[in-house]
Parts: C-alpha cells; sequence; structure tokens
C-alpha cells in the first residue's frame, strides 16, 4: 500500500503473504484479510502449521526429500521395492510421481537440473550421492524422470555418463500424447515422438 | 494427497493453505514446498505475523475496519476531514479506496450487503452504528461507495431511507467509463450511464 492504513502487522502480513507463489500483492491484500476475517478457523491453525512445519521439516539425507524424519517415509517403508530408482529434479516431481501412485519405488531428488547460464553445474545437484546409492549394489534400475526440457535432457545425458561404469539399466519417461489430451492442441515434437514410439493395438 | 507421502505436518500446511483465497489444493501444495525451502526467509517470517496478526488485530468498534488499534488509525487520524464518512460493503473496498488516495475522509464498513436470498437482513450489517454516527450530527455527507450491483444498490436505497430524517447530503460513486477503459469491452448499461452523465470539455 502507497499509505499506511492499518497496523504494522497487517501491511507485514500482507507484505510476507505476497510472496507465496501464487499470490501476488492485490491477492495478498485479500488473503490477509480473508485469514483475519476467519481468525480461529484459518489464521491461528496456519500460523501454528507454519510453526510446526518450520520445526519439523528436514531433508531426507537419502533422497532429498522433504518430510519430518530422516531418513523420509519414503525411504523407510519396508513395502517398496528397492532394486528401482526414480530420479527427479524436484520435491514437486516426486509428489507428482506419488500421486500417480503407479510405481512402489524410492526416488532420488537432484534438487534442480544443470544449467550453464544460471551457474548450476553438477556440484550443485545430488548427483554424487546418486552415484554412491547407485554404488551400494542393490539398485537395478534408474529412472529418468527429468522434465522434457533441454535442460533436464542435458541433466540426464550426464547422469547417464556419470553411471556408465555400473551394472545398472538407466530409462527414461516415454513421450507421448498425453491422456486426454487432444491432438490439435499438441506441439509437432510430442507428436512425432508419439508416432515414432507407436505401440500395437 | 490421495497416498500419505510425508508428514502430517506438511500434509495439515497444504491443507490449512488450499483454504486460502487464491489458493487451490495444487498452487497450495507448490506453495507449501516454496515455503518450506525458504525455511528462514518466509516459513518462520510468515507463521510469526500470522501469530502477531491473530494476537493483535481487532475489528475498530467504530467503523468495522480491521486495525490493530480500536478505535483504528484512520478514525483517529486528526488530519482527516470529519464531516464526511464513505460508506463501503467491506474492509477490501475500504482499502482500494485509500490506496485511491482521493479524499481524506472516515469510513464505515458494513461487513457485507442486503441479500434476502443469502439471510442477510439490515440487523446483520452495520447499519444501526451508522445511523448512530450520524445522529450525532457531525457529519455533513455520506457517500454510498456500495458496489454497483443489485445488491449493492438495494442496500444504498435502504441505508438512505434509514438516514432520510437526518440533516445530511447522501451520495453515490458516479458511473461511467473506467479511466483506461476501451468502449468496446464495456457493457451498455455502463456506456448508457456514462452518455448520460457526460461532461463538458
Amino acid at each position: 500500500m502507497s499509505k499506511r492504513i492499518a497496523g504494522p502487522e497487517i501491511e507485514r502480513l500482507i507484505q510476507l503473504l505476497a510472496k507465496v507463489p501464487g499470490l501476488g500483492p492485490r491477492s495478498a491484500r485479500r488473503a490477509a484479510l480473508h485469514l483475519i476475517k476467519k481468525k480461529e478457523a484459518l489464521l491461528i491453525p496456519l500460523g501454528s502449521a507454519m510453526q510446526d512445519a518450520a520445526e519439523k521439516v528436514r531433508v531426507c539425507s537419502t533422497c532429498g526429500n522433504v518430510d519430518t524424519a530422516d531418513p523420509c517415509m519414503i525411504c523407510t517403508d519396508p513395502r517398496r521395492e528397492r532394486s528401482t530408482l526414480i530420479v527427479v529434479e524436484d520435491v514437486s516431481d516426486l509428489w507428482a510421481l506419488e500421486r500417480a501412485g503407479s510405481m512402489n519405488v524410492r526416488y532420488h531428488v537432484l534438487g534442480g537440473r544443470l544449467s550453464p547460464l544460471d551457474g548450476i553445474g553438477p556440484d550443485d545437484l545430488n548427483i554424487a550421492s546418486l552415484v554412491g546409492r547407485v554404488a551400494e549394489g542393490e539398485i537395478k534400475e534408474v529412472i529418468l524422470a527429468v522434465n522434457a526440457t533441454v535442460e533436464g535432457q542435458t541433466t540426464a545425458h550426464y547422469i547417464t555418463d556419470q553411471l556408465a561404469g555400473f551394472d545398472v539399466r538407466i530409462t527414461r519417461l516415454a513421450h507421448g500424447v498425453p491422456v486426454g489430451g487432444e491432438l490439435d492442441y499438441l506441439d509437432e515434437g510430442t507428436l512425432a515422438a508419439a508416432l515414432r514410439a507407436r505401440t500395437s493395438l
């Protein structure tokens, strides 16, 4: 706000809310008002949930996931198959794959992708720890579930090189038409890939 | 998430974030991850800002604004002209008018609009306290800055009736073309109102 119209506590709340992804300056004001109106139902519980999370959430030292336990729930889950590892760029990708829920395996979070322009090299990602996990010998397949972007593919190639000396199968996600997607809206690259990888009915 | 993939603290944070206006279930997950990653810079400060606001913010017993002081900063501001009062539906409208910053006066927040279908009658709004403020005799003009909706206009008419016995000028906001707006995108009602209220150059 250009003009101070409320106490500093409210303005600070608005300023911090505006930094939350998905909220801008305008929606931060709307959110702050809503929170203040729903003090008992939302503002107080959300404030304490944030404090709770800040105190208890940590990064899993094995896979890079975030959880309140280290190693995380996924790494210690005895029902997960241990011979396959899915490599993702970010925790959000791990969550997305878990929502899909089609494979009951463990993960390795790189914490980003190789991006020389942004100064992100191999040492900035959790690649050494990935090589270390593979070197233990239990893992037989590494699925590179990185984004289908130039940087994601560069990262995939780099990891493939690093794992060349190990007896491990390295795979990547299939390219193709999204389920429910309409051909008319797809780019040519995806359509060409979907045609090349066509399957028999 | 259909499947539990993280500790209850993280899931609780996501569930509460999803109730913030402007965030849905998907963006709440993204926001939670971002907050966890920016623990020192955002999660902890935002959590304590929320606790601070919950403890200190109250509703102004004079005008219905939210502030850490009661009466609020606007009601107690000695530089504000006291003979004009702007009536708004909600605190967000008060903030919007303050951002416009064109009038240095005080406000009265109704806390909603008359809406028989939703069961909101005159007793659910701060109308009695508005009449009480006008009855004190200091106020010479009441600007009804309610929304230009059917319910807003109904509310304006009701308030006009309630204030009929007092020596006070009652006005409303002008209708017209928004500044920077293109005629092509405006509805007929606004265009007709803008034509009727045309001014000389």
